[in-house]
């Protein structure tokens, strides 16, 4: 036959009686979107190949032609000459046509047993591999960073919120080390869902698997897979992966908007807590005056971003009957927007957090507004033999006498304190203090410095391992 | 001075000590989308600097000098020739640099009285009217093509659903009205979008206002706006038109996600009600026989797209205080999606629906098997007599027995429907054909060939309005 | 027949061969949640029997008959007696059963030329349509609260945010009015969406009309409906209203989670721009000082409770084919629960806010810090002459200045000043007092005393109109 | 001190100068939704109280007495006779004032050490544990049926569809072993999920750990918690695992929704590939011959209503600041419906799946539209030598030519065959018939019946373990 796959209608198209409309050909295509997975089309076409050949489905010349066709291709688009073509509908037609162009019949032997059904989502699964292993390695350093500013700020202290009003001092080190907690949560969740994507497809074929002697075994083990989708059907409409993803990356997002929020708030004047570092910051085209926390408010709202890419697919897959559905090539857009989103975020974010200024002394000033130790006053009334309940109300009395005359609870006189209680003695201004109040909540998790360096320690062994 | 705005920093960053970070320049920068704007953003512009001399803001010279380079500008970005740099951050300060360049000092004056905050609200919603005009007058085109083939089909009995259950018969031209009002209704909420979308911000300059003395009615009327927005600060950092443009546009892919999942269910074998043009369909790469209903599961999926772009701007808005935040600037890109999706999607199936082929005889055929006019037997014993209650449940033991016996009701004698009930007479055949089931049902609204031409004629009347 | 419908197998059973699963009735069953739309149910059965008797497709008789059972119906109900069974489904087979029971062969006929289908179409659009017109109630009750506040507060400088920096000095009745705008803009929306859903989709019955002759345009006049919907199979399956109904009250929680974002801020200690009365606030089980914003913090996370309702109808909604179908009851719960979420929020906020007590000293503190006037100086330079641009510069270096020296622009020397750019003269210093500042905004929509009050004017009488 | 916890002041008013609105106290508490978690509540409480007792803060009478006061109490609820009180907020108050009345100062005294902030933590935790572990029970049991039925249609073939279009063919047992991968994905998402809810936060009391002097090793073993929460902050503000459930149980219902999908499908007439129970179905009030699949039709909408809860719990906790916000109440209402659905829909669809009644021959006539076994055609011209490409498209044209003659592939005659292309043999035959397609596709995971069987013998294996 002399018809040849680079014109795209080679690939299915005896059977039609007019060609594909030129909006339909734009509005189905993929290709402007998919060709970055070329790299992963091409490798695991390889491991098809080579498999084809072992299993003397096609001859080691043809694999050798294949094999020799395909570097031609992967250097042509490292070095950005291929020529993409929209008619050729994707990634896929694109490579075989080309192939098939330089090598001739191998190229057109090479879809045996395969359809691009599941090549798609073998693709797709390496791709979103590859994608998962970076943004794994951006959250380490992101945690890493969070780690050292932690460290340095062991003993600063600040006031600790609830409702975003004062409750109790705690240091600015534990308080970074919550986001190594969430950090860390994620990287276990995505770890999690690099097991469901790293299960090979390839062999479903269309749907039903394929009557060719195929040893799927041995390409999962060449492309790195760990185990072997069990039923074909399964294997080609199942997007499940990518949804685990965008799940685990909303949460990433929601993670980063919590202390993007935190950022904006510690810089805005009324706190000043923090300054962030100029290339992190723009101005106004307007006020002369203006240095804005650009980064951690564009972060906060690409949360919305990444949110709505789940909630795109959650909506794309509802109700679809099996198998293949046309519906399944919207799922990449999102899956690759959210991937990008994620890793320049991490990657900023590791760089800006570095690089925050501290201003211990007004974070200090801060917790001295708003009573920070009353409940270290309560603690001390209930070691006196108060029940807590009764405990909690005599504070809350003297708080708002406290209020009343503008004092803080440290400034009241021993006598004034024992007129609340009579237990009260000498020894509880010690409790009354910001650090003897951070010192005393000495409890795995707890804020006490000690704590904090002994998880710092912990993380750090983590980190390493 | 001699510095000029073609380099960025000189929007703003008098004030900084290191220029802004490499990778936070892409993260930050919105060149690369919002360069789209440009049309809108130079008429909103020309409108501005036009008022300015009106004023007495700047001279006649300025705007004379204004009016040149903008036309110099607005020629090169039509010509592909403009030179977008991403150290200039946006389609504003690109504009507004080359301008300067063009033009020297009446450039930097330009920008008196307005900042990027409004200057960018107003640029969105002068692309926004833009494109809903577009959108509805492809949404109009399939309305009314809906209604041609709806009046071809006028006669063309096919079962209604309901459940997916054979329920009653109803014409396939009725059915398809079913869509145009629901793409009716779409009409409308863009309409009420659209004036909300109309109100001019500029003049609210950051956020406050600004001591110009600019006339805002002049600028208003110039750029067609309706109304002007009545508060500074609510007009830099309102995004409700774009989430509301994004639910409209949500319901519209849902009516879509409808149309196409019965596209998709009338061209499968089983149904086998129609069949699309073969130029909206594909083929598959492994399966010669296969003819694909690609566009109508692409568009089905698109729905999760637009789903997924009002999420995101929901989430995006959430929570921020006034006025202008960094986050805003992620509004944009779902909404370009989110116009762009309903455009090719509408226009695709204002041609698609054109060419549907129907096949009138499985149509037919399958609504009899279901007893679809059961219903009218209920009501023929109803019109003898009976409550409806105990006329039902009448029926519903005939079509036990015919379930029993494999025959329809209309091929009981009317001996057999005799014993269901005594009120029985041979008129009741009337009623248990199609046809006749079809026609009684003569009310406004209901599927009656004479109702479904009287939707017609009032619908042709309202399209051409 | 001696059946009655108070079992309720009697509906449509006579064709099943075994009863509905005990856990399958429980999880089919609506009225547990439906039962809310009694009065509504009632209301358009009256309206239905009244056309029936006035068509003599029903006696007088049995109109007597079934407007004497419903009033029966209706006092138990209202006295809380009426007993809802599970087995009977849902509100409409609880009513007609007990109707059936208390009159007879008129309460069998009541459903003659109708379904369920259009009947809770009916019902639902009637209860959606009071629910509109509480809300739109509330809203305009909230919205003249904050007019009230923000005119006791018309000239309160506080510091105008972008970025959560400090921009521009505004005053406090201005930012209060953007709200206002917002709090309109949702009315609006509303009375949009209101006349979209007062359309009549009685007559449609299940799916096709029916070939009873119905007057439906005087059963739409009886029940107020605006319009009577067009085509039988759209009326059944429409949940657009209910859609639309989500996506302007998603909106209104956005709106509320940016009020009280603000308000949770302005409370916490360090702005300290309000306090709001004990009543909307809580206190802490552990922390004795401690009083929480609770009723702003618990409406901002409402916002998400509403947004997934319209998630939840969206997916509901997507890829259904016509007609009815079961998901459909699924629409109920997520609309009900937005109404009423709606409902208690804007009526708490209305009163909260005119309890917020504010700290004007606090607030202008506040804008003293960060350079508030650098625009106004800015301003004042290019009104001598300085384009735009190069001004925003000098002023960015005299920032830059102030901020090494801890100084505001204000407490620069005329001489500092001059040297800045010999154009400065004394007069500068008007420009950089936070009220000089503030009221040389004085352009529609600005943050001038003047402009706020103008608006304020024009509130009024909207609100009144 | 005379007073006591039962009335709610005690617990934190003594600061607060009037008394709660009564809307605000219905809109702020929780008691309504969260009394569930009484069982969880006592539970923690008595672990907590024991370990007091143990570390020698509170005496062993005082546990006494609480574990006296919790049993008299954990009796009252299960007996349904406990007083809950909208004015003691939440559970928790309502259970510690209950107690306070039956014990004294011990009630008093549980407190100690704990805030709400870690106990509510704890209980939801408590409570979702439980519920992952009664999911996992009824996904178990669903997986275990579909087994059975697909074991018992292992070679029942039906047409295997892409694009809703015949395909190749499969046999239903492979079919529904699709959905026992997908819910299998699900089950290892759940147990995933599981581990990160299985850790306790008791111990980080309000939000900075606390000075006495808790064994949160021991109450993590009395609770059987895996793990330790290492961040107070975090411990109390974090509901990452509440999003995370809801993910997964999202993914459920998607695969809920597809089977659904399929299963009306196959029950509409058009298909008549199965038929329900009689149990699992309804029928119509106007309609009598109506039996529809309500419990797939309603189970598909149900996926909005879960995806609607995911998309609730990202927007409320999106940009929060730390540590706990009275947003986070919103957490539980979401959560529990979410397992409420899960847990119903799960067991109807086991019991209702092994009541699917199989209509084998309706499936084999259907697989027979289509041209099924044109892939198989086009592998057999590949091992008689062409490359696959050029198979390709002479099937192709053969199904063009059937297609105009209204016959199947397996139609043609040798002759007709070898026209297409000389190298075709009588042996083709074998290949075209949908039995001998089927079994070709004997590869790991394909549909060949074989392969179906050893794939169950594997499951079988992993639902026994």
């Amino acid at each position: 036959m002399s018809s040849s796959l680079d014109r795209k209608q080679q690939a299915w198209s005896a059977l039609f009686s007019e060609p594909v409309d030129a909006l339909v050909q734009r509005y189905t295509a993929s290709v402007g979107f998919d060709k970055r997975l070329a790299r992963f089309d091409i490798q695991g076409s390889l491991a098809h190949a080579r498999m084809l050949a072992a299993q003397h489905i096609i001859s080691s010349q043809d694999l050798a032609d294949i094999e020799r066709g395909m570097g031609l291709i992967a250097e042509d688009i490292a070095a950005g000459r291929f020529d993409w073509k929209l008619e050729l509908e994707d990634v896929h037609l694109n490579i075989e046509a080309r192939l098939t162009q330089l090598v001739g019949d191998a190229g057109k032997r090479l879809h045996t047993g395969r359809s691009r059904n599941d090549q798609v989502a073998t693709d797709i699964r390496l791709w979103l591999r590859d994608a998962i292993d970076r943004i794994q390695a951006v959250l380490r350093a992101l945690r890493a960073v969070l780690v050292d500013v932690a460290e340095a700020n062991a003993d600063t202290i600040m006031p600790g919120f609830t409702h975003l009003q004062v409750a109790q001092p705690v240091t600015f080190g534990h308080h970074l080390l919550a986001y190594v907690e969430m950090f860390g949560r994620d990287a276990e969740r995505l770890a999690d869902c690099r097991r469901r994507v790293n299960r090979l497809p390839l062999g479903a074929a269309a749907l039903a698997g394929t009557s060719y002697a195929l040893d799927r075994a041995s390409v999962a083990r060449e492309l790195g897979f760990e185990a072997i989708s069990q039923n074909s059907l399964d294997a080609v409409s199942d997007r499940d992966f990518a949804i685990e993803f965008c799940a685990a990356a909303s949460l990433i997002m929601v993670h980063v908007s919590r202390l993007s929020e935190e950022l904006v708030l510690w810089m805005s004047p009324a706190y000043g807590f923090i300054d962030l570092p100029d290339r992190y910051c723009t101005g106004s085209s307007i006020m002369p005056q203006k240095k804005n926390p650009d980064v951690p408010e564009l972060a906060r709202g690409k949360t919305g971003r990444v949110v709505g890419h789940l909630s795109a697919l959650l909506v794309l897959m509802k109700g679809q009957p099996l198998a293949y559905n046309k519906d399944n090539q919207e799922d990449k857009e999102p899956l690759f927007d959210t991937a990008d989103t994620l890793l320049d975020t991490l990657t900023l974010f590791a760089d800006m957090v570095r690089g925050i200024r501290v201003n211990g002394e007004a974070m200090e000033k801060a917790a001295r507004r708003g009573y920070a130790t009353a409940t270290d006053l309560a603690d001390y009334l209930v070691k006196k033999g108060l029940p807590f309940r009764d405990a909690h109300e005599v504070v809350a009395h003297a708080v708002r006498d406290c209020t009343q005359h503008g004092c803080d609870l440290s400034e009241l006189s021993l006598a004034e304190l024992q007129r609340l209680h009579p237990a009260v003695q000498a020894d509880v201004f010690e409790v009354l203090t910001l650090h003897g109040s951070a010192q005393s909540r000495n409890i795995l998790g707890g804020t006490a410095p000690q704590q904090v360096r002994a998880q710092i320690a912990r993380l750090r062994a983590e980190l390493a391992g």
